[in-house]
């Protein structure tokens, strides 16, 4: 038990211990933090180690397994015992003291494609009168890598990308102008810590060695701008005008009551891909709001790929992977309608609008929407671990 | 006139001074240099601007055009008046002294596909029965994000990457194991040097305001892995293995001479891609070998769209680009058959192997095989700008 008054059920106690990286609450400077109920514990203030006021988390990250470990026993001694109270409580500042940055420097980011619904609903619609799945969905976690540069943390707003909205018509030039096809997309994201070297392989058993945590993460997209160009390198403008994350890391040692296996798969697996050993699906239930209105409740559970068996994949051929990476499930779509976790499923592209509790319907985004998707996981005794939100407010495409 | 006695025909005089990063000559730590000749000129050595000796040259590009232009005017002038002499000598570092390094931190790493003869050549191969060019190919320059992290700088070796070779055959699983296909693929990369805002687009005409220059890159492929994954989401690990980049930063300023019109396009183009008034086809002559043997001679001007272009397309939808950050051109591959820029297309996908002087022959690279890259181009006055090579020497799979 905390000596800390926290919330009740605030999805952030003494059990989670996520991390992030803020600025204000009168101090100088990004400092890394712990968030507890509605506080974050200074890192920095608290152990004067100069990685704790670096810029992101990767400093800290690098350092591995054991130093995340050695961290986490730590923070849970200080906010435990009331003999550490005095000394911490300084160290304690309010939520709404501070602004939350981007936790970790994105050394790369990679989006798969793991939900077998969510690949399914789009290639009914993408790809029309051929099998929903491509052949090769089933025997690897199709990913792509997306750009890194341009993933934000929560709250950057979120700016209607402008390009070409499909081929030539009658003209001979494509239609170009701001996106008619704004959507999210709701995702898991999974932090890489711990780097791996060139040529070295991270088997599924290895992923608690190099994961450090798991963050919620909105894909924007602009359907139109997708459609017309991602075949056949995949997407780019697309996706690359914005990605948004949570500013905590929930770490991996904060899920182990969220551990579920995989759903069973209708063939079979190459060894590398096997996880019967390293069970890493996750029982997390995620909402999705328009303007505080809930629209979808994605279930993680149900992933067909896990996390593991991504990073497993991603590594394979030998290609390294560093500290304050990013790689994403793809978007989370459970197997009811209400599940799923894009506009592009929700209303058929468009061609079914959902309507709102104002009245008013979206095929689409419209400028001054804001979506925020959320998530928590079963803890520990009942227990539940909080991962806060992402949000983006959509702005008007810029003249 | 420079008062340095170069080896004629270098490549390397002083219209050039492209930059890099090096370790070793006797000075600790990493540190920025200008190739001049043989030599490397130590700007750490000469400015004592702390700036120079950081890991990599992002932190001094980030300054942007006129820092570039004033520092080329400065080395100019150091090597070109005799009074500077005595105090610039003890900061020339004999090449065969050094050790150079990946110049760049390749915040992001973009591929374009921007050749049109090497988009049909591949379209004929891996889309049989189709148009080969994608029906956007004449609209936008396609491209996709590639790894960051495993971008390296010439002679790091290419370990042969494992990866599911393709589909199941007969069997449940896909054939699992070393590729059967490793390939190079010559290309031209740019380098940004000042950000971009997001939701601020580059028009073709600010090129010259983020670019600050060209290198060369080889981006090893393997085919196999490639042709089973990249359906629908594109290239992944056929590709994410590794990325080979030559360790000398070319300026834009050095290539003025080298500049030509882009080749005529059969379709009209929107207006963010218009470059009638920011020409910037480039005349490199580039130079593919295998174990020392000439097997291609691509020219780098018959490219169908500009670098000025790409950067323009890439940031259209307000993604914003970052100092140090790589794009690179695709493929160059000329309209002769001798003038491809990879294997795939010099075999036929492996059916028309090539044969090599010592008698034997390649569908594709065997362990031990080393390919190089080099290029040129037309200098002020009849000189000539060289751009080095980028090396890489294929290493068995590891176990």
């Amino acid at each position: 038990m905390t000596w800390l008054e926290l919330p009740e059920d605030s999805g952030f106690g003494i059990e989670n211990l996520p991390l992030g990286v803020f600025l204000g609450g009168g101090r100088p400077g990004f400092r890394h933090g712990v968030r507890i109920g509605d506080a974050v514990l200074d890192l920095f203030g608290m152990t004067g180690f100069p990685v704790h006021r670096t810029r992101t988390l990767d400093a800290f990250l690098v350092a591995g397994p054991g130093a995340w470990r050695d961290l986490r026993e730590q923070v849970t001694e200080w906010l435990t015992d009331a003999r550490h109270r005095v000394r911490v409580e300084p160290h304690l500042v309010p939520l709404d003291e501070v602004s939350l940055h981007r936790p970790i420097g994105v050394a790369d980011y990679v989006d798969f494609y793991s939900s077998r619904q969510h690949a399914e609903n789009v290639g009914r619609l993408f790809r029309p009168g051929t099998d929903p799945l491509p052949p090769n969905w089933r025997h690897l976690p199709i990913g792509y890598h997306g750009r890194s540069g341009t993933v934000e943390v929560s709250g950057t707003p979120v700016v209607r990308p402008c390009g070409q909205l499909g081929g030539p018509d009658d003209g001979e030039l494509p239609p170009f102008g701001p996106t008619r096809k704004l959507d999210f997309e709701a995702e898991v994201g999974f932090v890489v810590g711990a780097p791996s070297e060139p040529g070295e392989r991270v088997p599924v058993e290895a992923f608690t060695e190099h994961v450090f945590g798991v963050c919620l993460v909105d894909d924007w997209s602009a359907r139109d701008l997708q459609a017309w160009e991602y075949v056949p390198l995949g997407p780019f403008l697309g996706k690359s005008f914005r990605t948004s994350m949570s500013p905590w890391i929930v770490p991996l040692a904060a899920l182990e009551a969220a551990r579920v296996p995989a759903p069973p798969r209708g063939t079979g697996l190459l060894p590398y891909l096997r996880d019967d050993g390293a069970p890493w699906g996750l029982d997390l239930a995620l909402e999705v709001r328009i303007n505080g209105e809930v629209v979808s409740r994605p279930s993680f559970r149900d992933m067909y790929w896990t996390p593991a068996q991504q990073l497993a994949h991603l590594t394979v051929n030998g290609a390294s992977v560093s500290a304050g990476e990013l790689f994403a499930s793809g978007t989370v779509s459970g197997a009811a309608p209400d599940q799923w976790g894009s506009l592009l499923e929700l209303t058929a592209n468009g061609t079914q609008p959902l309507r709102l509790a104002d009245g008013s319907t979206r095929g689409f985004l419209e400028d001054g929407d804001t979506v925020s998707l959320s998530a928590s996981a079963p803890g520990p005794g009942g227990t539940r671990i909080g991962f806060g939100e992402v949000v983006g407010r959509v702005e008007p495409a810029r003249p």
